[in-house]
């Protein structure tokens, strides 16, 4: 195992009713005057935003509020909100919404403390300082809600980059997964999609004999194997929707990622996809992992067969592993089509022509040159054939 | 899942030599004028706390030092620690060693800004404020490294009890893997057996449909499984230690506790035991726990059968669930017999005749009214059922 730090110091408020502390929270970590950042109609539509403004006020805390976030978030909105903390004098950001509003909130924070463009940190610069931020959660997915990372789409080149630093962990998180009940299906399912893909991008490491966070992350899989259908064929579940909530933030708050490599290449190799075509990154994901994982498999052949036998119930053959783990790919593969998750770059509302220009972004933009690096290191030709296979 | 609360804001430097980081994560934590406490002779004669004097000397840190801590520690140093805490105005206590100097730590980091007496915390008030506590750990077993609770020995009717409260989290933790290997094989032993005591104290519940902290326990069991017969044939197996000494951290900082009943009948019935005979808190529990998981197994057989299909390696029987529950329980029982710990109540020290009295103190010491509560309720005869189990 290799050396590590680990400092996850958010408050987590778990459970039915439990926006109605946001109040008493914004005041235990420090926030006079608050930024209310959202996405789109549905927190006003269900009430949700009447009662986080009901809970501020009652505890005598000032905001201001920008809505208007949009999946696979953009620096323009992150640009608006910057100038409207520094004119308003806001002292703490509150995301409430899912992934892509807690990213944004998260970029705004660490651009209203620093004097240069944000995007530095979105180009390799480790966040030092934020606003504190804290998030009302109505998504489980992206893990955002526990982690120190954020990513953002910079419209100049429209780049998807990703930036981290604990200043940005959220203080405190409320997670209440009644809230995440009126998500349509697709949705839904593109969170699982998500969190299932936190865990392979830290599963598939070339760190030896990690078998305690090894074990952690298959046992988060087997969880969203186990409630992710449960909650497609009944919305409503609010057991179901707990424990994906809970393992979502245990997916990516990097307890069962410390002390070990990690992959990150499935993201890498998506976010190209979300990034031309605007498709939801849980989407993106289910057709690009079957992909990169076919492709990388026989780098360590063991490794798929451990997650295939472990997780997915595939019998082990013992003469031909290369068999076992090609099943467990098929059985992801199998696990999110019928969760409604596309299985082409076509449904995605991708193209074969474009390949060479996802390739070229994806290797050399933002500063990259030639080749993405993780589980296997991924050069431009590499990559053409991973696009290629999502045909 | 019931709601909850969940905040760990412990800081983890992991991995070989990280106790080189002392000296800067006290001033990162406020810490001033610091009260190393530890126990005997061993991190003395390690090295160790040279190491830890030179980290706090580097950075400029005066200390004094209380050692003597012995295992179940006792009321006594604390009192004495809290006396010389005031007098030298030291404003960070840093524990070196294991559960037993940890817990003691925190006893008395609660005693010095508390004005009645430091037992009122211990017999089930709240500790709200204390002295910021950081540990270098020794051994993995306790938990306390990452925990908000502390078991203390009052000597005046030898009550063993706990105390819990966020103030006393440990700010930071040292977990260098490498202390570990020069336990001797018996200690070691002890340890894995508290941590798998820990999971099944969470493990064993009334609430239903908690399938991620399931999960998330049984991966812990696992790994303790794994690695608890690998570190036993070589102790200087590094990988096994660090996957060890994570996994005892995560076992109990409640991660995959929380939003469910507990039991901790188990630790109830032990701790009588090592308040009475002295005896190794681990070596207890490996006598205490399949007496008291045969005695309840009837509340819910499914929940045995459970563990004993998905981390003991049974086969189910799906005619008579309670086999398999039962060949689970003695699975646990002869996995921890392989290391070398006991199987009976006379090779703790203890005696058939002594049982009235143990079921008294665990009944009715300390303002418990003739019964334990947890996963069942069990009264005076359940708990001498229990011991008897034990001959």
């Amino acid at each position: 195992m290799d050396n590590f730090a680990f400092y996850a110091p958010t408050y987590f408020a778990f459970g039915k009713d439990a926006e109605a502390q946001t109040g008493t929270l914004v005041k235990r970590f420090g926030g006079t005057k608050v930024l209310i950042h959202y996405g789109g109609g549905s927190v006003v539509r269900s009430g949700l935003l009447g009662r986080v403004k009901a809970s501020l006020e009652a505890e005598g805390i000032d905001y201001v509020e920008l809505g208007g976030v949009k999946p696979n978030p953009r620096s323009g909105l992150v640009y608006e909100g910057i100038d409207l903390c520094r004119r308003e004098g806001v002292d703490f950001v509150l995301a409430v919404g899912g992934g892509s509003t807690i990213d944004s909130s998260k970029a705004i924070a660490a651009g209203v403390v620093y004097e240069g463009d944000f995007w530095d940190f979105y180009s390799g610069k480790l966040i030092e300082k934020a606003l504190p931020v804290g998030t009302i959660l109505t998504i489980a997915a992206a893990g955002s809600e526990g982690s120190p990372d954020s990513v953002i789409t910079h419209e100049n080149g429209m780049y998807k980059r990703g930036a981290t630093g604990d200043a940005i962990r959220p203080r405190f998180s409320v997670l209440n997964p009644a809230l995440t009940q009126t998500l349509p299906p697709y949705q839904t399912a593109c969170g699982i999609t998500d969190i299932l893909a936190h865990l392979y991008e830290r599963y598939l490491t070339n760190t030896r004999e990690v078998e305690v966070t090894d074990r952690m992350i298959e046992a988060l899989m087997l969880t969203m194997i186990h409630e992710g259908p449960r909650v497609i064929e009944n919305p409503d579940n609010y057991e179901a929707r707990a424990n994906i909530m809970w393992a979502g933030m245990m997916a990516h708050n990097n307890s069962c990622g410390v002390g070990r490599s990690q992959d990150w290449n499935s993201h890498n190799v998506e976010h190209e996809l979300s990034a031309l075509y605007d498709c939801a990154h849980g989407a993106g994901l289910a057709v690009t992992m079957p992909a990169v994982f076919t492709y990388v498999m026989h780098h360590d052949v063991m490794r798929f067969a451990q997650v295939a036998t472990r997780v997915w119930g595939c019998q082990m053959d013992f003469a031909h592993p290369e068999v076992t783990a090609k099943a467990g790919i098929e059985a992801l593969r199998a696990f999110l089509t019928g969760l409604g998750m596309p299985r082409t770059l076509g449904e995605l509302g991708g193209k074969e022509e474009d390949i060479p220009k996802l390739v070229d972004v994806l290797c050399n933009g933002n500063g990259r040159q030639g080749a993405i690096s993780g589980f296997v290191t991924l050069n431009e030709t590499d990559c053409a054939a991973i696009y290629r296979m999502m045909l």
